[in-house]
């Protein structure tokens, strides 16, 4: 068989291990370019120009750090080049019909080119002093959306577009019962000359009245909206309660309803049409290396053990013995079409080997690190009581920073905490093996190490540079302690009832990246567009300024203003940072009414003849599209996956690939079951056993310095937490999604068929 | 048979119909009481007394309307007279140790005595001029929590008592990690020397870093509470940034996940529960009426309607007929056990008997009324272009409302429309039955016709007593005519994607009683706690009252405070009413830190020593505790509700209980598909078949002058909503739910299976 081929398999079984679904072609430069398109360093090199390129809103104007027009706009233009590289990449590997047939592509070039043609427009312009704007800086998320890589982003983009006929739906009715209850609003106050608590006149306009309840809707401007009626009689308060609860309490709801049910039902489309590609690589690969064997196609041990090696180089032989076994469970030297497609699951599974070892110390100076002094201190390390009374310490030392500090006594306390700290570390460096101590899952142990060394770097150059900074050691010690109070989670981790939600909340922590990267691209377009409509309305001067107008925000329409007198002058789209801040605070939806004071003096550029109450009618407009696109939709997206995630976490019960490898880990009498596996604990019993065998050399897993454990089930990708979430519903086996399924799939996802006919051709 | 064994049985079918559970003696006179117990007189009546002792509050000082202590307490009295009548009922009704062994009982008496007590001792002081608290006051929802009618609402309390522990450990990881970004804040701010835009020292005391956090967690005062940290440096927004994202986003999502998770799982529970307590009555009723038919026992034909004519005494022949054509499928003159268990799911199905009539018009001057003039118009009317047109009209009427009706134009306009509402009506009357067009489902034409009988009553009214109010006729008017905008939601619900979502807010609105149940014993509580804590600290003063101190809501200390600047004075502990709104405020959750400046003066009674900055501290702990109880739970609950009411809508199917009847309807020939079923098109085929048959005497549902159909599965009991939200996932036949969840069944709910066993022997 030849490299080249299984190369290919490699490639395919790797595809299926990440859920990559690049149509890529079988030729063998293009496997070859295909590997070198998925190097890390290259998709890391990618990222790194996508985030450049969006961060150059930062250097260029309005800036937070200015930088010449002429070096952001190189830096553009290699980003760009960077971009259309990778995009030439991406069409060496793919068939040509493909290629041009994805929208993705299309969209990056047409993103490239609009880029390019803006930049030099406003190049030239530049050179003529006419300003214009840079309208493009609008495209640039769309290269965080469209390259291949972001999968995830995309599916969330997906999962929005579809959830948004029925989001429509309810928000006509929502918009029905909103412009409703303002026509009665209208009615009742209208004609009372009710005043509001600024003196203004109180639900006169009929379109301001929608717009103060829509804001009410948000609970942001309650019961300040209310005041004036309630006043007057106190019966009115019943219109604002019927109010509140049919649409903020109902129709929000409705809202959360909506789109969890769409996010559910979309997910469980796209993770079964994932599982099916996943299987259709997995056969394309077997039909590679397959050889007849009796009846049966089957793959060889050796050629079965070559693939591993280049889909996961990095794992170790006992490691993949280990995988062998277990596919190839009555070792007959070869594996079957069924165990076959099970290993990119199987590589998935993250399995740890620990290596029994004997101290360094101990070989080093047997004769001290064995005395009955040293045992007896090596036990009390590993006692239990050894870790609570650091718990307690750890708490008290908590309790501390929380007091006040002005009393010396507790002052010098601080050092003492730093010396315990080391102590421990010392002690437990001692006790444990190192390799061990600071293996790779072993997080905590990295954790107190780093906050210590840190702790202590810190306090050592505070005392060389004494009081050259306003902070004096003491804080950073502070600060960097009330971190290592995050190791008091641990005492909450091992209470089962805490469990569930603890692994709810690492579980969410990886697809955080995703709802981040959909919030980036949205906080990217609305603050672009921000700062071209109400850049420099607004001034900010530091508290003791004595600028005019300081108190003002700079701007004299501001005076006795809610907006200036709550110093709400920094909340301004003056630059992308501050934009950025101000769209957070309008996504927590809060005091949004007020920040829209500051539009209310905007002559808005697209309204350049100025009717003054016209132009506050665009920057409303703003303010409703944002809170519709994040709250409405995206918080209620990321709501519904952590009720989705907890949901999982709750009922989940072992997924069967996992329950077949552990099977085997307890079968060659290795396991050590993980629910009872605490790692001093693991390591306790091995150290007791005492066995010096250095099982290094051993490739075999029954080795008795061996011990396989599976990484914690916790840490785990996104796409596998998704897959589990919906795993138990579909069946793996059968034959993937029907036809008409099909049909509803993209461009990209149908390839993978077509290549099925052709290389099994 | 016995006529008091029939009354015994229709007690037991109308006990599984209504799915009562109350054990009561069967012996005759205890029967008969039962059936007085249950009567509707006798329910409302108890219903009217607990909420005349509820509303006590508002009567008693601090009172709205303000009455002598003699008045309040003869009613109070009167109002536990009643409670300790119908109790002692209930006593005669049950078996003694029944009675006794149930908590609910002793806990009515127990507040019966406790009020007693407070009435007199309160009296007696009040008598010698000694002023002390009505305490008892709290222990009046009571009642209304533990009568047995108001099982919904313990239903809920039980599952707010079973989320509690969950809820707790979630709590407990929150208020973690609270005070540890708290800790962090006093470490980064704490030195700073900052001040809040009130120049309040800001972020010094680590008490208050934590109660601000907590708000902020509420979103409440966002951003105000970033502001001085970010004027300072913009990077210390990350900070807030991060403690939005992980306490408001991450965890309040995840207070939502686990109510929503227990919510479901003890619903699930309890409707299994009830599911099978309908079954053992069901079964303890055929056991009384079998009688021998060949290898089996059955009831015969002529009892089962004798006891469908004592259980449901309003049904008509012609339905009775139809559901005994339903339990007797092949006519056999008997019903067999299976079928006779069905029952109860029989009667609560809403069949419409329809009634083909001629029109009265018809009958008495059929010359004129079936000549070519009248037969177009009647068509006219009939055809879907006329439902149309005046949807168009009020469409347009909407808009006139909307306009500023300053235009005499405009004004006349109103005029027109009202006669054109009343020439609709007048012109359906003509064309449909008006029997049919009343009838007790035609919710639409009862609703057009009264606001247009109101609409019309009020002009009336207003041109005779011209100008004697500042309401014009004019503004009466547009208020009704909002009111007929609704109609339109007609149009909305005509659509089908629509329709899910109406259905799901039709079904919600009767389970919002529950809603309002618990909303309303959680405000009793905290208003009454609330009033004795807080009352008469601030006084509310007209607008343009001269009184001095009114700027200052009649407290010096108010001066220049954000909560007087925002007249917020009406926002008060004052009286019961005013308690209610400020407690709705706090549970929209906006402004509540500056309604709580209410409480930095309140020299609370319990701190009467008076350290002024000691006192603030009770008042933050009740706005915490409402806050945690109201909306960590409540509303989180009736957001599952709804999340659990929309899905069920959306993927339920017709239930296996509706779709025999359906068969059954479809069967005799009479049937109508709901789904092609419009008002106007069924009268429609009716008028058009011009069959003037007089159906009433016929008993057969074969008569042709009757068509059955299935009232819209849209309005249910909440019983029946919550029993179908699980029924797909119960069966129904089994023998209920296991020894082991027969152990956690309250005490009342395990007795029927006693009173089986005494009752069969």
């Amino acid at each position: 068989l030849a490299s080249i081929d299984l190369l290919l398999a490699a490639a395919f079984v790797s595809d299926a291990q990440y859920n990559r679904n690049i149509p890529f072609k079988t030729s063998p430069e293009a496997v070859r370019l295909y590997y070198l398109y998925n190097h890390w360093i290259m998709r890391t090199a990618t990222y790194f120009f996508i985030f450049l390129n969006l961060s150059l809103a930062v250097f260029e104007e309005p800036a937070v750090y200015p930088l010449p027009f002429l070096v952001t706009s190189v830096v553009e233009v290699l980003c760009l080049v960077v971009f259309f590289g990778r995009l030439t990449h991406f069409a060496k590997v793919t068939r040509r019909n493909v290629f041009w047939k994805d929208t993705k592509n299309i969209c990056i070039m047409v993103a490239i080119l609009l880029s390019l043609t803006d930049l030099a427009i406003y190049g030239v312009l530049r050179m003529y002093d006419v300003r214009s704007i840079r309208w493009s800086r609008i495209v640039r998320p769309i290269f965080l959306i469209n390259f291949a890589e972001s999968r995830q982003i995309r599916r969330a983009f997906r999962s929005i577009r579809n959830t948004l006929p029925e989001i429509t739906y309810v928000f006509l009715l929502f918009m029905f019962s909103l412009l409703m209850f303002s026509l009665m609003a209208l009615k009742l106050f209208g004609e009372r000359n009710l005043q509001t608590a600024e003196g203004l006149p109180y639900f006169k306009n009929y379109l301001e009245i929608v717009f103060d309840l829509y804001v009410l809707v948000t609970t942001a401007n309650s019961p300040d909206v209310m005041m004036p009626a309630f006043d007057f009689s106190s019966w009115y308060a019943l219109f604002f309660i019927a109010f509140v609860i049919v649409n903020t309490y109902i129709f929000m709801s409705l809202f959360l309803a909506v789109v969890y049910n769409n996010y559910k039902k979309h997910l469980k489309n796209e993770i079964r049409k994932l599982a099916y590609m996943k299987h259709c690589k997995m056969i394309e690969a077997f039909n590679i290396l397959k050889e007849e064997e009796g009846a049966q196609f089957v793959v060889r041990e050796a050629q079965w053990k070559q693939l591993v090696k280049l889909v996961a180089p990095d794992i170790s032989n006992s490691h993949r013995e280990l995988l062998l076994r277990i596919s190839d469970d009555e070792q007959k030297g070869f594996i079957d079409k069924k165990s076959f497609v099970q290993l990119a699951d199987l590589l998935n599974i993250q399995v740890i080997t620990l290596k029994i070892r004997s101290h360094p110390l101990g070989q080093w100076m047997p004769g001290v690190y064995k005395s009955a002094v040293s045992r007896f201190l090596r036990s009390m390390v590993r006692h239990r009581g050894f870790v609570w009374t650091y718990d307690v310490i750890i708490l008290i030392n908590a309790i501390f920073i929380a007091l006040d500090e002005e009393t010396p006594y507790i002052s010098y306390a601080e050092w003492v905490f730093l010396a315990l700290y080391i102590i421990e570390i010392l002690l437990k460096v001692y006790t444990y093996e190192p390799r061990a101590f600071f293996g790779k899952n072993q997080f905590w142990n990295w954790f107190d190490t780093l906050i210590i060394f840190a702790a202590l770097t810190a306090t050592i150059l505070n005392t060389t540079l004494r009081s050259t900074t306003k902070y004096n050691s003491q804080q950073i010690l502070d600060i960097v302690f009330i971190l290592r109070v995050l190791r008091l989670i641990r005492i909450v981790d091992s209470i089962q009832r805490f469990r569930v939600i603890m692994n709810t909340l690492i579980n969410i922590v990886p697809t955080m990246l995703t709802f981040g990267g959909l919030t980036l691209v949205v906080y990217c377009v609305f603050a672009i567009i921000g700062m071209e409509l109400f850049h420099g309305k607004i001034q900010f001067f530091p508290a003791n300024s004595n600028a005019p107008h300081s108190l003002e925000c700079g701007n004299t329409a501001l005076k006795d203003s809610l907006f200036a007198r709550a110093k709400y002058c920094k909340n301004n789209f003056n630059n992308f940072a501050s934009s950025f801040i101000v769209l957070m605070e309008l996504t927590v939806v809060n005091q949004w009414h007020d920040i829209l004071s500051l539009f209310s003096l905007t002559p808005a550029v697209f309204f350049a003849n100025g009717f003054a109450n016209v132009t506050v009618q665009p920057a409303k407009l703003y303010f409703i599209a944002f809170h519709i696109v994040m709250v409405i939709i995206i918080v209620n997206i990321f709501v519904s996956f952590i009720l989705e995630a907890f949901f999982v976490e709750y009922s989940l019960e072992k997924s069967e690939v996992e329950t077949a490898i552990e099977q085997k880990i307890q079968e060659l009498g290795m396991g050590v079951q993980e629910d009872e596996l605490q790692d001093e604990h693991l390591l306790d019993n091995m150290e007791s056993a005492e066995h010096d065998l250095e099982g290094e050399g051993g490739t075999k897993p029954q080795s008795k310095g061996l011990v396989f454990k599976i990484a914690s089930k916790r840490y785990r990708t996104v796409d596998s937490l998704l897959q589990r979430m919906f795993e138990a519903e579909i069946p793996l086996e059968d034959e993937g999604p029907s036809v008409e399924e099909f049909l509803n799939l993209s461009p990209t996802a149908a390839i993978p068929s077509n290549v099925t006919s052709e290389s099994a051709a």
